[in-house]
């Protein structure tokens, strides 16, 4: 079994930013895509240079991201940036070979309903099919990145077994993806199961750089963060404001949000090439776009050494 | 310094429910004490025995609380119950004493800002007049754990010292408390200022247990707690539902949430004495007697292994 480190302090921390593709993919009114860009763009501002920024998906299946080859081209890069999208199949990874992103998620699922329901065919064929996925990437100087989505478990079979995501691990290996990306598509991580599943990788994938995709849906998203940090993980995806948010559970919190997630690691002693304050102001700009509340918590209750007004009047509140 | 080591698996980690006080205080209409008796009894219904049920403070300064003699002699306790009052003063301490509680926890600010207005004299002066406090609860065979405020920082003077907290911790044990409970009174605890907190309390007082009192206000009470299980400390405060809130921070949530801890606690390999269903149950009537959504994410999804409908379409999420 591969040694487990935790990360040493100091260390910079990759944060991809995926506000504008798995948050905005669930916002049911279509976004303008000048302000997707405008949202984009205050993002890099801040300091984030990681962005997944649309994904190549049929515009039947997801009308938000119909602009995806528009969005692409409007926003500024700045220097390292770094700028990926999201690819289900062969045809998407063709419109993404000459849209200009430095890297591609693929994705598929670690459980066979899941899969099924969310890509229509088996995990055995959406496997088989990578084959000629990654030839037309490859051919295009486009670094690939795997996704396994509902790698902590599906909501509709229940627990994953990390044997299944070490299988997965490997093909992308095999294939010559430089990462892979650990999807908690409903919310189900735990510390366990984040252990678990970084540990069945490294046996099985040692090449792979591990990233890990949180959804706060059960509150426990940082948590996870904190147990990928315990186990050497120095990559993680989060959104924006704390977009995302599952279609089928009312109320509940979608992604990990992106500006408690620098907080919470530059107060843990990591790197995040964020200013903290130009974060939060993006996330304002994305909350007025949206045009409703969205869970952050910085958004709300403003940087941790924000002072009290002195002139307010307390009462023995222990 | 005092050796590190993290909370074994497997471990019984204490949580103590403060709904009903440092929750309970924050709203403006009157709970009925009724429903207050049967929230609590909800609780302990659910397994929960650590309770902090009440404050003993002037019912001018905070009226909701103005029933806490019904409602310690309302509440059904069941075996191995363990019922705690919050205690501002030697006033408080007086009432605390013939009131049937099992402890008492005292309260002070580690910032003297905070203390001039919480309680309406210098720090030097509160810990002066614990000699008193102490005298009354021991005389009535009542434990008492010293409650440290802003232990994290303050919002009105920021950055609190370690050594303050020592300080205080000092003194605490000298008088015979059997712990120290670190109050993030606005939500200003980080990984590192908690582990900075333990460490000075372990060495300057190291009779006392550690009790960790989160607040949600910036999304990171939860890793909190994983830096605090790192550290050895196994006793953890939480507000049903989430209930709390600073009033000075509109949207802030408040405590950390009971159920989502438990969640996390168990899906972490420690034991909580906790059946999650029933607490959930609990928080859906503590959140249908305050009468508004509580931030709670378990109480919005649901336990992990909820199935959705199989008859549930997807397009590509990813």
């Amino acid at each position: 079994m591969a040694t487990v480190a935790p990360v040493p302090q100091g260390t910079r921390i990759t944060i991809c930013e995926v506000g504008p593709r798995d948050g905005f993919q669930s916002e049911k009114t279509f976004i303008p895509t000048q302000k997707k860009i405008e949202i984009a763009n205050a993002l890099f501002a801040a300091g984030l240079r990681h962005m997944q920024i649309t994904s190549f998906v049929s515009p039947r299946a997801v009308p938000q991201l119909a602009d995806a080859e528009e969005v692409l081209a409007g926003i500024d890069r700045p220097e390292g940036a770094w700028v990926t999208a999201l690819v289900p199949n062969l045809r998407g990874a063709e419109r993404a070979a000459g849209a200009g992103v430095d890297a591609v998620h693929t994705v598929l699922s670690a459980s066979e309903t899941h899969n099924l329901k969310n890509l229509n065919r088996p995990v055995d064929q959406s496997l088989a099919e990578l084959d000629a996925v990654f030839d037309v990437l490859s051919g295009a100087g486009i670094v690939v990145e795997g996704g396994i989505a509902t790698a902590f478990g599906c909501p509709f079979e229940g627990i994953v077994p990390p044997e299944q995501l070490a299988r997965i691990a490997r093909r992308y290996q095999d294939l010559g993806a430089t990462s892979v990306s650990l999807g908690d598509t409903t919310g189900m991580a735990t510390p366990l199961t984040v252990q678990a599943a970084i540990r069945a990788i490294r046996d099985a994938a040692p090449g792979l750089e591990i990233h890990l995709h949180f959804h706060n849906t059960r509150g426990v998203g940082l948590a996870c963060v904190m147990t990928g940090l315990a186990e050497g993980v120095t990559h993680y995806d989060a959104a924006v404001g704390g977009l995302g948010g599952c279609p089928f559970a009312a109320g509940a919190t979608g992604n990990i949000c992106t500006e408690d997630l620098a907080y919470l690691l530059q107060e843990s002693g990591y790197e995040t090439g964020v200013d903290l304050d130009h974060l939060i102001d993006a996330a304002a700009l994305a909350q007025d776009v949206i045009g409703r509340a969205l869970p952050g918590q910085l958004l709300k209750a403003g940087p941790r050494l924000k002072r009290h007004d002195p002139e307010l009047t307390l009462t023995a509140e222990g």
